[in-house]
């Protein structure tokens, strides 16, 4: 899938986000402002307060024609939950913010909010405020998420260190997948690999309790949630940290439905891996003298973590590596919230 | 000004609420939820925390032509604000979701969130966090802050008591009368007028001051802020205590340049101050034992309150008495969100 181009100068989310945002001073109460997946404010001596917000906007985001109203619902808070379980937090309690059109389908509204209210009640966050305005334009469903993570335990983008082991926590590109077959002919497509990848899209499953497992571990030095895409979200990790990363292209997890979609479209499934966000998977680094520990966690974490490759000195870039050994640069080609409109 | 009609079909903003919260559960760390300006969390055992939100929708809430970028990022936090005031609390943490047209204007945008900033440092508000979406649609700002209150200070709507005297915190109906002065033919309307009731309007000032300073001498029993509109809101405080309420027409707060303005373009100021809640004042409820107490406030804060009426049984409704003593049931007629469109 190729993103679409967009006039030059245009900024960036990310140059528009440091323009507006540059120079603003925050307490010393304030561990973690903006530049990360969730804000880190001191709750009390041992614990942090962790707050995210995120927006989905229908035909930016979502289209009703692609999803359930439960599972845009749904899927508003998981992404949400994401960035929580990207810090390695515990999610608390949810506003959520409606801008709606006043003479809108009110069975959807309600449809998408009872989604929305049972993914809250499977992740035991209460909805304890919101709002709702109205508009002339697309559907907004705005939510912001707060969660708790001990003092010690907080995982951040900026904690990667050289020689550090990159894992991912599961399979890469299937959610991208599943959103290409909306727009394309899908009649070559076996109807199992179809379901599979479009039930990726829909339903990303935000892995919280992963998240909370691999920071109470004590053996990660960096963490985020792969809501941008693989190579941009993997450059926010490097610039951070300040690294480079070597990735063992053969080593990233593609499903078989993934590649089988791929096949069926004639698109490199790898290229949904490397720039597709969607599936909300955790990418994580591991000293190597702290890798052994990982064998302590619970054994379905441990069956879904893979490694990928490892974090290198800065001047090294970010590289793919073939199975040949070749090594090629890789470049953010995921998701841009102003530049790229991956649905359109 | 008459408030549009819709289709009758359409839910009210509160009876959609209602209809997609019903039943909603929360934990005993929450002490309020929905219903209230802002919802309540415990913090420490001295402590909640108070967290609200609220967006500004462009062509619902704002319009660029009635304001400068400054003044409408800075309104944006302003009703935010607002709310934290009005639960007695002291704003700590602001996130700022924005959602814009990749094509629009970015120095409006830039001049927009600099007026936000300013706001946020003139309060002493940290901007932790945020979030930057696409839309064909109208921008939203849609803000989400964080406050502190003593346990034993935070003030909700449910506190009123039958024989509290009520009491609003400065001038109402001068912000709707500034509104209304943009599609009014103003050329009989006195310059200093003009601009009195149009900056009321603009830079509606949130009473944080002085509702901590409320919350803190004890002496009330219920607060909101005028954010839907007098006499909604009102009626919330109303419903909310079980109680109705006796309100003295004369002694309701209207400036000289709302009067004015009102006689120069025709309209009865005392609709704009029945209705009205743009100018973002306090409404709260103090019982006849310890009004004496409020004399202990700083002079500028005794200085701006004025005593409009009393509480009353329930069952006498809301009422508006005039100076002859003859009295008029009160509705709701303020803002709704989705059946009134106060901006269109």
């Amino acid at each position: 899938m190729t993103l679409p181009t967009s006039p030059s100068h245009w900024p960036s989310e990310f140059e528009l986000i440091a323009r507006l945002t540059d120079g603003i001073h925050t307490g010393d109460d304030v561990v973690r402002s903006i530049g990360d997946d969730a804000a880190l404010v001191v709750w009390d001596p041992s614990k942090l307060l962790v707050i995210t917000c995120d927006a989905q906007v229908e035909n930016t985001h979502f289209k009703r024609s692609y999803s359930s109203p439960d599972q845009i619902g749904r899927r508003a808070l998981s992404v949400n939950l994401s960035d929580i379980a990207a810090m390695g937090a515990h999610p608390r309690y949810a506003l959520v913010s409606l801008i709606i059109q006043p003479a809108d389908d009110m069975s959807w509204v309600e449809s998408m909010y009872a989604g929305l209210r049972a993914q809250a009640a499977a992740f035991d966050v209460s909805i304890i405020g919101g709002n709702i305005a109205s508009t002339t334009g697309p559907t907004c469903i705005d939510i912001t998420l707060i969660g708790e993570v001990l003092r010690t335990a907080a995982l951040r983008r900026d904690g990667g260190q050289v020689g550090d082991r990159v894992y991912v926590s599961g399979d890469l590109g299937a959610a991208t997948a599943g959103l290409a077959t909306f727009t394309a002919d899908v009649s070559a497509v076996p109807a199992a690999a179809l379901e599979e990848v479009r039930s990726a899209y829909r339903e990303p499953i935000p892995q919280v309790a992963l998240g909370e497992a691999l920071s109470q571990s004590g053996v990660v030095n960096a963490m985020l949630d792969l809501s941008d895409g693989f190579s941009s979200d993997l450059h926010h990790l490097c610039d951070q940290s300040k690294v480079g990363a070597d990735i063992e292209q053969a080593s990233l997890p593609i499903s078989t439905a993934t590649r089988v979609v791929g096949e069926a479209l004639g698109i490199s499934p790898l290229d949904w891996a490397l720039h597709g966000g969607d599936g909300y998977q955790l990418l994580f680094t591991v000293p190597a003298n702290r890798e052994a520990r990982l064998a302590a966690l619970p054994s379905e974490f441990i069956r879904q973590l893979r490694p990928i490759g490892w974090l290198t000195p800065s001047e090294h870039g970010v590289q793919v590596r073939a199975a040949n050994g070749s090594a090629r640069r890789l470049y953010p080609g995921g998701w841009d919230h102003l530049k790229g409109h991956r649905i359109s």
